[in-house]
């Protein structure tokens, strides 16, 4: 529906008005009405067009009719369709009649400049701005959805721009949103050529008009990404106020409105091909490096070794960063996530990931942080169906101590941020059992080439001792565990079953992760097929808290195809190591290849293993996110 | 769908369970097998409906397959339909066979138990707690929508509570939701009966359920209404722990949540029928608060006189509250909004107002208030739809200086309050064009029995001018206006017509009111039909803002047909004020009867009219909140 505008009108002297293109005049006949009309008579130059609306019927003019009676409901609208070329270069006449016809009673005269206001943006989402008829002011989702997208120039385009603020102190977050210099459209632009206009303390601007000026480009930053707080949604408006008489204030005329959606963080599931792996290069990791960087350029993917200097031997690089991307319709880069976790490596996402094209986010955290503030306790599903709901991008998982009492949470800025990205609905697993308590500890995603296109993995103590009964019942009841691994004592199948003290904290464990199957089976829509168990055992803390028996080996690099576990050191059974071979027997039918890394002194002993001590960054979606649903 | 957990089997020992009733179990047959087994037998006593899904397909036991492939797709669910009598009173066995058939190569018991928990509230919203089927974690709008409802205990059930805070300083809102007792739940039951169990530091209460407790009653309150940073959705959770073996942690076996909507602050439009009106008594004002008595008393309708000590001779009640209320499906009470404009009766909602069933709430607004600030500029339309979309409540309406750079604004605070309501999506309107600034000075909604039931009454220059000049084409023209207003220059017609720069001042507010026509019209969906002009004249302050000419009629106080109008002395023509006269010609047709109350000292003089100087609490609407769809 057009926006429409009241003209006023006047028996003593003419009226000018300016109608913006495309709106619509309705003019006040009534009001302009000589005491003893009852009729009236109007018409309009040819660049206008009038229709007379009268008994709910809407009739063009000119007309058969050409008197109207000055009925209450009777309307007459214009609309002008070309851009004038001087000022009131087109007019409209309402000639007013009496009881006796004949002789005008009086006459209004309106003359009319037709000027274009508008404000555009990609709202159509093809990456380019374009005039539309849709609906500006709203933003809606879905395939058919329509609304402009805004990226929160979150990275650093000028890597020379410094990283101190204004106070001489280290800027926590030295992104190109925290200044108002817009720092680059295509990196390739030098920050002089652009003005600030609007933002912070500037919450307007004159845009003022030359005859020759036909298009101002204003360029946008996000400045937040949505929070608890903020819905992602931003307003720009334009205004057409008209000048008044001196002394008088000026008066609003027309109001375009533009609503941008700024885009949210979205991370990656472990089914997206890998674009680089860290991995932190520390005092006794020499050999773990090597095995992560051979297994890396199996699958073809390029090592990032995060040194020394830089790690201040913080080796926990998966708990210190979270990998995802920002993309509208005509941009798309990644963004790292920092987490609240502030130890060695601490400064390594501003200092060295945080760049052109890479951009850096993180959150306040007021609280004390937890061990479930680590980043191994946030991961993400890949696409999954629950019911008919979709989730093209997956769902968040987080580790809590929810439902029990107490307990460990992760940051509520930090759960409220990931909720209102909207795109990866986060669902919240149990994970406090665990002494470390991060999700990746019980869980894993690997590609697969059938079904959802994945499976689940999950530690399973109960699929743990099946196997190990199973070996006993063979005859191997003295195959011993860590082999090789000196000063570690050797444990055989026939000790592991006997310990009545660890089987059952094992049922303890396998009852918690049976929990987190159940939650995961319906908040991600997948049967028991979807799910492959991992022969795993945990053993308690003093505070009767779980870490892994030996080498937790769902706690995995996942590149494509190729798996980096690890080395389970498990009782050799002709040779072979039989979780080993176990894995090997699920796994290796879905075409993937398992790789099995000595993780066992670098970091399975400091309570981390492969998946803790890598990270990865991935190619984004092919879905785009604005296509959901949310 | 039933919510499933699974369970681990063993074939050493007995495994005993809790199974609660309405949920599945699904039997882990392939974890507990012994090696050489290719399959199972599975079977029940009684009380226990065991199902095999094999295939896909799901097979309820007794079936005539007795024997059931260990196959990776195959599935044991349970379930249970009475509560146990004794623990472990039921109970499953799986027997596994090997190649050879005949004897069982191994078995595993599962001992069950069943229970019935459940967190049940009034989802169903017929006023009382039931059991249901529906999804208890959603919670929907609209009419077949489902989810429970809590009011904010925002009233104060017991008169006698303290005012001071535990500090001795007053309380600023000493209502029932800032402690932590509950206070009554049918303003009958003393307060001692009630435990405070969950809420503040209180995350977590246990439930020590004995075989006699069948059932626990929890009460709830509200303490907080939806606003800019809660959604007003709250979610509690039970949770039934298993108890573990000694030296374990508990671990979860079912949860069961239910989510209420905390129920939003409705405001009450001018067609409502009028419970109580409400006036100020102050110094100069005895024959105004008379006209005001007289009035309601014709309109059936208790007067409430707010006496000088409580006022400190601050006579605009308009501006200081806004009457609105609170509704669940069990109860329904008035909530008064206490502006942040704070002068004279600043203290009045909190000691007069807020009372057993009578709820007060405020906003903090920790910027500078301006004149936009008070509640003359918040106005609420009766019911609407606009092209398809249905206000069954209607839209607030407050007054900004958008789309004007800079000027006043209504806190933001207040802003985000209103709008998290969502039930009235509140609409800006152009206001700060005024001295004082409220949208009650150009407009008001006035019953009518036809169309959409009201009509939209604006203040009107334009129709002043045509009455004016008509009456002056009539030789009235030395007709004089402020007859029998002592010391008040007396112009007549012909000096108000003569005066240009009264006329170009009223141009422009008549500009400045079509804006806000041409915006209510869009954002009501309003024809012109259903607006009515009333003639108004502006005059400019020393900064051009507009301040009433003459009494400003549409500031008017509707009690149902009864509407008490600021007198506006105009020019006496054949004895009768011509201004008077027109709009009796206009609102009488519909039903209405129009009082005109000499204010003009005591009110106009002094910046506001009759609106201004009244408040009303109005019936709430008969339409369920909930049954819209925001």
């Amino acid at each position: 529906m057009a926006q429409q505008r009241r003209i006023q009108l006047c028996t003593q002297r003419p009226t000018s008005t300016v109608c913006v293109l495309g709106t619509e005049l309705s003019l006040d006949i009534q009001g302009s009405a000589p005491k003893d009309a009852i009729a009236f008579h109007v018409q309009g130059t040819p660049g206008v067009k009038v229709y007379v609306v009268h008994e709910t019927q809407s009739v063009k003019l000119p007309s058969s009719v050409t008197r109207w009676p000055l009925a209450a409901g009777t309307e007459v609208l214009l609309t002008m369709e070309a851009i004038s070329k001087d000022v009131g270069d087109e007019k409209v006449r309402i000639s007013y009649f009496g009881e006796a016809s004949g002789v005008p009673v009086g006459r209004a005269m309106l003359y009319l400049t037709c000027v274009e206001v508008s404000l555009d943006a990609d709202t159509g989402r093809s990456g380019s701005v374009s005039r539309t008829l849709v609906d500006k002011t709203t933003w809606t989702w879905g395939p058919d959805g329509h609304g402009a997208i805004l990226l929160v120039n979150c990275d650093r385009d000028d890597p020379k721009s410094r990283l101190m603020g204004d106070s001489g102190e280290p800027q926590s977050q030295p992104t190109d949103n925290r200044d108002t210099i817009v720092c680059s459209y295509e990196d390739s632009i030098a920050p002089e050529e652009y003005k600030h206009v609007l933002g912070g303390e500037k919450l307007a601007y004159a845009v003022k008009p030359s005859q020759h000026q036909e298009e101002s480009i204003f360029y946008v930053e996000g400045l937040a990404f949505p929070d608890a707080g903020f819905s992602g949604l931003v307003a720009f408006h334009v205004t057409l106020l008209e000048s008044p008489e001196k002394g008088l204030l000026e008066t609003p005329i027309f109001t375009d409105t533009v609503v941008f959606r700024v885009a949210p963080w979205i991370m990656t599931p472990n089914t997206l091909a890998p674009l680089e792996v860290f991995v932190c290069s520390v005092e006794d990791n020499e050999d773990f490096v090597a095995a992560v960087s051979m297994l890396a350029e199996e699958a073809k993917c390029p090592v990032t070794i995060c040194p020394l200097p830089e790690n201040r031997n913080d080796r926990w690089i998966q708990d210190e960063v979270e990998f995802g991307y920002v993309q509208a319709p005509h941009k798309m880069f990644p963004v790292v996530f920092d987490s609240p976790r502030d130890r060695g490596l601490k400064d390594f996402p501003v200092r060295s990931i945080l760049g052109p094209d890479f951009g850096y986010v993180a959150q306040e955290t007021p609280e004390n942080t937890s061990s479930l503030d680590s980043f191994g306790n946030l991961e993400v599903s890949p696409p999954v169906m629950v019911c008919s709901k979709e989730y093209p991008l997956g769902r968040i998982l987080i580790g809590s101590s929810f439902p029990r009492f107490g307990g460990r949470r992760m940051a509520k800025s930090v759960r409220n941020f990931l909720a209102a990205q909207r795109v990866q609905a986060p669902v919240e697993l149990f994970s406090d059992w665990l002494q470390v308590g991060h999700v990746d500890e019980f869980l894993s995603f690997i590609p697969a080439p059938d079904r959802k296109g994945f499976r689940l993995l999950l530690a399973s103590p109960s699929a743990c001792y099946q196997l190990l009964r199973e070996k006993q019942e063979m005859g191997y009841g003295e195959a011993t565990m860590f082999q090789g691994l000196h000063g570690v004592p050797k444990p055989s199948i026939n000790e592991i079953l006997g310990n009545e003290a660890l089987r059952k904290f094992n049922a303890y464990t396998q009852s918690c992760i049976s929990w987190n199957r159940d939650i995961l089976k319906r908040e991600l829509g997948l049967a028991e097929q979807d799910i492959i168990d991992i022969p795993q055992l945990f053993q308690a803390d003093n505070q009767a808290r779980a870490m892994a028996y030996f080498p937790d080996m769902v706690n995995m690099l996942v590149l494509g195809r190729h798996l980096g576990i690890p080395k389970p050191f498990g009782p050799l059974v002709d040779g072979q190591c039989c979780l080993e071979e176990r894995v090997r027997a699920l796994l290796q039918p879905l075409g993937l290849s398992c790789t099995f890394i000595n993780d066992y002194f670098s970091y399975h002993k400091l309570d981390g293993e492969v998946h803790c001590g890598t990270n990865v960054r991935r190619k984004p979606f092919a879905f785009k996110w604005w296509r959901m649903v949310p």
